[in-house]
């Protein structure tokens, strides 16, 4: 058995997620999933990140518009307009449940990591979801023009349209990895930073006080890009390259490239997974110090996900597939 | 401009506030809800007397079911069923867009009085409702078995059917009147308790500090009954004579009679207003020191309550209409 344990957010990476649960089964397969985008909204305790990666595995999720339970409905959030309340933060009524459930059970005394367990069992996903952490984390966007918003503000309530100055993970400094997190990458046989925003869905995981570190232990470490063609993998339209665009950019001011993404792994990653569209960038990011393995990475172009599976597993390595898995470049 | 404030709980008093409402016109009316059923739900906080005051004052009750909202829905309830949860407290869809927006105003730091005044200006609704208290009261059952639970679990998850050994409302010594409360006993012309549950609805009110004491120093303070017939005009069916009349037993051992609430009140009430049917209890009220006034006080049986409104604004003292309202009967 292939353990492999995944890191990310949301929608880019879920959809991996689901093609590694296939190929190695579920009970092999243990996500860490970013919480940085958890708010509190009316009260409740929402977890974007977390649920999207259940709504994903347990075939709940509207795949249309990428977000959210297939069939749902805004019975509540129309009755909060004619409220006259300002509705930014769209919460359908069965989507509602989750939260209802979550936050109970956390009112209750149990922790995220639980909850989260528990709505897996609930929603028939037999994948080991965990949060990073069960702390509060916050990311948060410092604009160009002075303000300082929530990540979920930034995203959905400003469209991610202002300039980013800094972006910050409040509360990082002091969390601790969920329980069974650093057992979990200990034990991996691969573990896979997923398709998602560097900056706004691995970076918090990664400043989670003893994540870095695990990785650097870890026997091997390969990143599926999050940049194809120049352009995120995750979200839709316009706002995933405004979003992601700039956040990197705040990040360090580089060009939106698998190169940038495949960089700021260098010290955390053996092996990278590049986009097919994206070759010519192998070299440079061999120049980096990790192996490339070059595939078709988007699974709409690709349904079954064997090539990108093999890849993310080092199958390909070890089949001496010269085209997915060059030689190693330079790295110890 | 006769001021009127009136005291009470949901279904049984908002039928009576809605009648008072048309008679002295919505600026003239202040309304002390009882938030001794509220609680916290899944994280929400849950007014039950206040909304249904809201519902009923605004139009939007479900006058057939007794609670919530016309053309509620339920996807949020079954979507929690569907995740194995055992739903006892039902928010309907529509219902719960109040709770949001409740629990996120609080969250913010606004207090009860300011967040129900805005939903209250949400719903069109221009009498003045007050909650008794900003601080949170719970009215608490003893079980003659041994369990404590909250009013709302013994009303709705035990069906009000376990005999109770004692009733508490946790929290009401160290309450403060919601702002605006006092002034509005001091300045109003009558003050009527309304025909709520004595115990569950009205004791949670009178216990708040301050309130009595406002009472007692009252111009003209009446109350109506709560009891018609030895039955709760509150609730529906078999479980408000269980509810009530197991609450009223627990209390002081005595039967659910009109006798038996307008002795409870005979320190803070001028006036009881008698339903007909018990004509032949106002002796016994009369000898307890209260005026008493005899009329038709369920509203459904008399449409547009003109004599039970007169009877309680006390037009039946001035017109000395001999059986509306009798001689005064040896009080100071």
């Amino acid at each position: 058995v292939t353990r492999v344990v995944g890191l990310g957010g949301g929608i880019g990476a879920s959809r991996l997620w689901r093609a590694l649960a296939r190929a190695v089964g579920p009970d092999a397969l243990t996500l860490v999933v970013n919480t940085g985008d958890d708010l509190w909204h009316h009260g409740l305790r929402v977890c974007p990140d977390l649920d999207t990666t259940l709504y994903a595995l347990s075939g709940r999720q509207d795949t249309e518009r990428g977000w959210g339970v297939r069939g749902e409905t805004w019975r509540t959030m129309d009755a909060l307009r004619e409220l006259g309340h300002e509705v930014w933060f769209n919460l359908g009524d069965r989507d509602l449940a989750t939260h209802l459930l979550r936050t109970g059970l956390l009112r209750d005394g149990i922790g995220l990591a639980g909850v989260t367990a528990r709505l897996a069992s609930a929603m028939g996903v037999g994948v080991r979801v965990l949060p990073m952490t069960e702390d509060e984390v916050a990311t948060r966007i410092e604009t160009a023009d002075g303000r300082d918003l929530h990540y979920e503000e930034f995203l959905v309530q400003h469209g991610a349209a202002a300039p980013v100055r800094r972006v910050r993970h409040d509360g990082a400094d002091a969390a601790a990895p969920a329980p069974g997190v650093l057992d979990a990458v200990a034990a991996a046989d691969v573990v896979v930073l997923g398709p998602s925003n560097p900056v706004a869905s691995i970076d918090p995981i990664l400043a989670v006080p003893g994540l870095r570190s695990a990785l650097r232990a870890a026997v091997d470490v390969v990143a599926v890009t999050s940049i194809v063609a120049r352009v995120p993998v995750a979200g839709t339209g316009e706002e995933r390259r405004a979003t992601s665009r700039a956040a990197l950019l705040a990040a360090d001011g580089l060009p939106a490239t698998a190169t940038t993404v495949a960089r700021r792994y260098r010290d955390l990653c053996h092996r990278f997974v590049l986009d097919s569209a994206d070759a010519e960038e192998a070299e440079a990011i061999r120049a980096a110090g990790l192996q490339v393995a070059i595939v078709p990475t988007l699974l709409h172009r690709d349904a079954d996900g064997t090539r990108l599976v093999d890849a993310v597993l080092g199958a390909g390595q070890r089949h001496r597939d010269v085209d997915a898995v060059p030689s190693p470049a330079g790295r110890a």
